[in-house]
């Protein structure tokens, strides 16, 4: 049997416009995966009336019942009060969970006092499982009350991901007999709308497992799911659709069910027991940035200088001035010398020097914002790639880093640079 | 009299979780702007029924209700059947608008085939006001039947925002005389529980103006705002009040109605016209990133060292290796010899280092995850803070930069660091 879902978002800033309601789409797509159908979305303002109407419409259609905010301390937090009292549950004051909120104040900031109302958090549905918060203080929960299953999911997007990832998502795959196993096939180097042109007739074929792209930041990702009874019975199902996809798409595919490009990266300079540096102009510490996201980047990343300005790229790299008056310093032969320099400079094996204009203005060489040169300096051979990013100055950064990353993954497997 | 409005998306692919419902915050913050109080928001798939039933409990609680979506060209496409039965309207084909789909694909989409279903958009519920699509081929609409006003929008967000702002806003701001003014107080320093603590007497006693805390990453937005007939009005009613929250707060206020610590940080250092360079460790060219995250960055900020590994705190850095031996390399002393090292290197009037443990695993010196030191080089001065962040490895790093960004506003204006 197929379970039913309906996603009750809680804040006034939803309903004001403030923000969007990406906890909805992190956890309808979490239920989509599961195979748990959603029929309804709702959000409602911090007011116990309206989202007790909220809450009865949803158990009159829904099996499961799913909140996401309102569980924070200040006072027009009132998710739990409201949810126990919608399904005649008392709330409980929970030694456990007040000792990890004292904890967490204990050892924070000198000037983060914690106030009573900090404790409000403590109290829980009597008898309900405890979703334990690993990035805030607010811990979720879940009970069951006649067959209707109640989950509580913090509101702040960070905090609701994780607890999604950590307790809900098992919590409810516990519930259902078919299981939905999926891989992910990690895509840089071809738009969506190529991606999906290429594979088109083979969707609309498909029925389980099914497939399908998701656009990125730069990337694509593409979701191959299957429903079956085991993960064994659908790994089999999925293996010819694999080996077809990674047919035709070959060395675009960065990764099978990886993290991220910056992940892969790491994790092959650590087999490859390499070392790397880099120097950025126009993305500004942005490559360093998400190549030292991963804990234990430290072992095989050695830095970085950001040369923002024209001259740190002579004085703390060492970039001969005569070729950045002659090339210019958005060009070819000035990203090769910054690669080049760092690696010297930092005495690691891989150098990877980037600059270009990230916009949303020229610069006075008259060069269109997007145009963004990435080298790569490794052994005796020099790389580079020449870019012109036709987006906002955010997204040529992003581009532009991952260009760097997707050159060292080239590199680091010996597929063409 | 204030109206309210509910908003209903219609699409499975918001039930999905394939794209996050940006139409509903964007019709959310319109009416916001607007004085329209929105209580609920619905989503719903691309069925009927469930959208009929969607409607009619819409219907009983709200004097507006807006549908984003559903208004295409393709058999799933059924708001506009369902509202205009739901309301016992008939759909009548409209010749103007047929002649315009007609017009749009002999002249706009030259590669693209006009199918009779698109004239299916030429159908519109009898007696409405016709929304213009200035950007796709589906028009929208509004009708009041009974005093209550329904207007549909269409799904792709570029084409809800423009009809949104050319149609559906001068159609409602007929109807309603009040206005909404807001001012954003940003915080660093603090949480939301003891900004909280602090005003809720006075925000349990205000009706207009109204005050709301948000937390954001490290910071707390507060939000003021009130209704008025006029700007001039509402600026009136809220001084007195945005006066009182500058007093309680001081200092710890870094901006009103500002974007963001870094874009504070840029702007007053272009204000003193001096020049910063930043040498990072733990942080690993988040702080430069989001320096350099601001268009314009490159007039005050040379660039930064990502110091990553110990060896490069000398080799680049040039700090002294006997004083990381001596006091180890997280570290008072090591972060205030990065400041004054990195100025020097960029030749900057001031200099910023960080050095920290990040996580998720403590280093072999055996401090806690979350240790962090910030220090600051101005002049002849050097300030320190020492910090034990209790978060996961993405928001230490956060909270990091964004303690850096905090000293140098600090410093910049004149405050205590």
């Amino acid at each position: 049997m197929a379970y039913t879902a309906e996603i009750i978002g809680v804040g006034t800033e939803l309903l004001l416009g403030n923000i969007a309601n990406t906890d909805a789409q992190d956890v309808s797509r979490a239920l989509s995966e599961l195979g748990i159908n959603v029929y309804f979305h709702t959000v409602v303002g911090d007011n116990p009336d309206r989202l007790k109407q909220a809450v009865d419409i949803a158990r009159s259609r829904a099996d499961i019942i799913i909140t996401t905010g309102g569980l924070g301390p200040t006072c027009d937090d009132l998710t739990k009060q409201t949810l126990a009292e919608a399904f005649g549950k008392k709330l409980i004051f929970n030694e456990d969970v007040a000792e990890k909120i004292r904890d967490f104040f204990s050892n924070r900031l000198h000037n983060m006092q914690m106030t009573e109302n900090n404790l409000q958090q403590a109290y829980l549905p009597e008898g309900c499982v405890i979703f334990d918060n690993g990035v805030g203080t607010a811990p979720g929960c879940a009970f069951e009350v006649d067959g209707k299953h109640v989950l509580m999911l913090p509101g702040p997007p960070t905090e609701c991901r994780a607890m999604l990832e950590n307790c809900a998502v098992p919590y409810l795959r516990k519930l259902s007999d078919e299981k939905i196993h999926s891989h992910n096939i990690h895509i840089f180097g071809l738009g969506e709308s190529a991606v999906e042109a290429q594979l088109a007739d083979m969707m609309n074929a498909m029925e389980n497992p099914t497939l399908a792209p998701y656009a990125k930041d730069s990337e694509v990702l593409l979701r191959l799911t299957a429903k079956a009874a085991t993960k064994e019975a659908a790994d089999e199902m999925m293996a010819p659709v694999l080996k077809k996809i990674e047919g035709m798409f070959g060395d675009v595919i960065y990764g099978i069910d990886t993290d991220s490009l910056e992940n892969t990266v790491i994790g092959l300079l650590k087999q490859r027991r390499l070392t790397l540096a880099v120097a950025e102009s126009c993305t500004g510490g942005l490559l360093a940035k998400r190549l030292t996201d991963i804990p234990g980047a430290s072992q095989v990343f050695y830095g970085g200088a950001v040369t923002y300005s024209t001259r740190s790229k002579t004085s703390v790299l060492g970039v001969d001035e005569a070729l950045i008056r002659e090339r210019g310093v958005v060009s070819r032969e000035v990203a090769e010398a910054m690669a080049t320099a760092v690696r010297m400079k930092f005495g690691a094996d891989l150098g990877v020097g980037i600059t270009g204009i990230a916009g949303p203005d020229s610069d006075e060489s008259g060069l269109e914002p997007g145009t963004v040169f990435v080298a790569l300096a490794a052994g005796d051979s020099i790389f580079c790639r020449s870019l012109h990013l036709l987006f906002d100055r955010g997204r040529v950064r992003t581009a532009a880093s991952s260009h760097a990353l997707d050159m060292l993954r080239r590199h680091l497997t010996g597929k063409p640079v």
